[in-house]
């Protein structure tokens, strides 16, 4: 069994990817399992197979806990740890060729919590890769694209496993301006010139104004 | 008015710290104004003299949506932004020496979308700076340490205030613990050591089994 995590800011569409990479397997008759791992998400775009939300009910946490979404976000997302044996050992049971695991919303709640990291190690088995999503909406300035690399990076050096950064919902954007992303990633000085020439023409505004 | 957006991970003290720096400006007699930017949050450890939570009503927001918490936290931290020019009027009618801005409980929410730098932008003011709480319980480990980093530095290149790290949470661990992490960050020799340390460990446990 091969497992994918899903990994990427609020927004980034892991949900949407979930479902299209899903599809796209099934009718290549790969047998893909999918799991959910967000705790308070309402509507997703796929059914998943297993689903945290089965074992963990967010507002049960915040009624019986008095918290409002925030804590009952974090409250639930550690409280996955817990639960992660049994599911694996479901998930195992029915071993897939694939497993694609959809995250919570929040990157932060599982990528930044030391029970995001132990409840990954259980569930990765011993073949998982992350894909971490960068949304072009965060890459399209140079600055941003720099942003997206440094939290990436930090996405790595906590979970340590085999990552590729996928730049997500790309059809949001024109096609030069995604050519241009493509560049900057490939050649560290054409992402220099474009900040230089940020910096340069707010020089320029400034001595205007 | 010299402003301080108090930003970090879910559950690294920024709502404390805004009671605590609040408590010991006022014995100081310095006019402060707290400011709670989270419209999710149900209790705080203080009274805040703003309260975006007056303009903005999250379950308004999940019910009239049909959103689950999380696309109800997304979408109320993007309605702050169309009302930050009447809250920043406000504030400024109230002109105090100080105001705190206690950040959305999850930073992402806040530092990695476009709306909320916008959101930083209106009401920041001239003299602003950013105070960005490194959870002591990531900053243990080399590894999280440098991870920490990684989030303040993509923090700064977001909004490019003047920034403050600070370590928070510090009395959760022991005095000799504090003094390495100081020691690690003052000394990237140090730092380096420790990481080989930990990689070495690792060699030898694998060898062992």
């Amino acid at each position: 069994m091969y497992t994918a995590f899903l990994v990427g800011t609020a927004g980034s569409g892991k949900s949407y990817l979930t479902n299209a990479l899903t599809n796209y397997l099934r009718t290549n008759e790969v047998d893909v399992v999918t799991f959910n791992m967000d705790p308070g998400v309402y509507r997703l775009p796929y059914s998943p197979d297993f689903d945290v939300r089965e074992y963990i009910n967010i507002e049960e946490i915040m009624a019986e806990f008095e918290l409002g979404p925030n804590g009952g976000l974090v409250a639930a997302v550690d409280l996955i740890t817990s639960h992660a044996a049994v599911i694996y050992e479901e998930i195992n049971n029915r071993s897939p060729d694939i497993l694609i695991i959809d995250t919570p919303g929040q990157m932060e709640l599982f990528a930044f919590r030391p029970t995001g990291v132990i409840a990954a190690k259980q569930l990765g088995g011993d073949n998982c890769a992350l894909v971490y999503l960068m949304d072009v909406n965060l890459c399209r300035e140079p600055y941003g694209l720099i942003n997206s690399m440094l939290l990436s990076l930090s996405v790595q050096m906590r979970f340590f496993f085999p990552q590729l950064n996928v730049i997500s919902k790309s059809d949001m954007i024109e096609k030069d301006l995604l050519d241009e992303i493509q560049d900057w990633l490939e050649d560290k000085f054409l992402l220099e010139d474009a900040i230089n020439n940020i910096v340069r023409r707010e020089q320029i505004e400034a001595a205007l104004n």
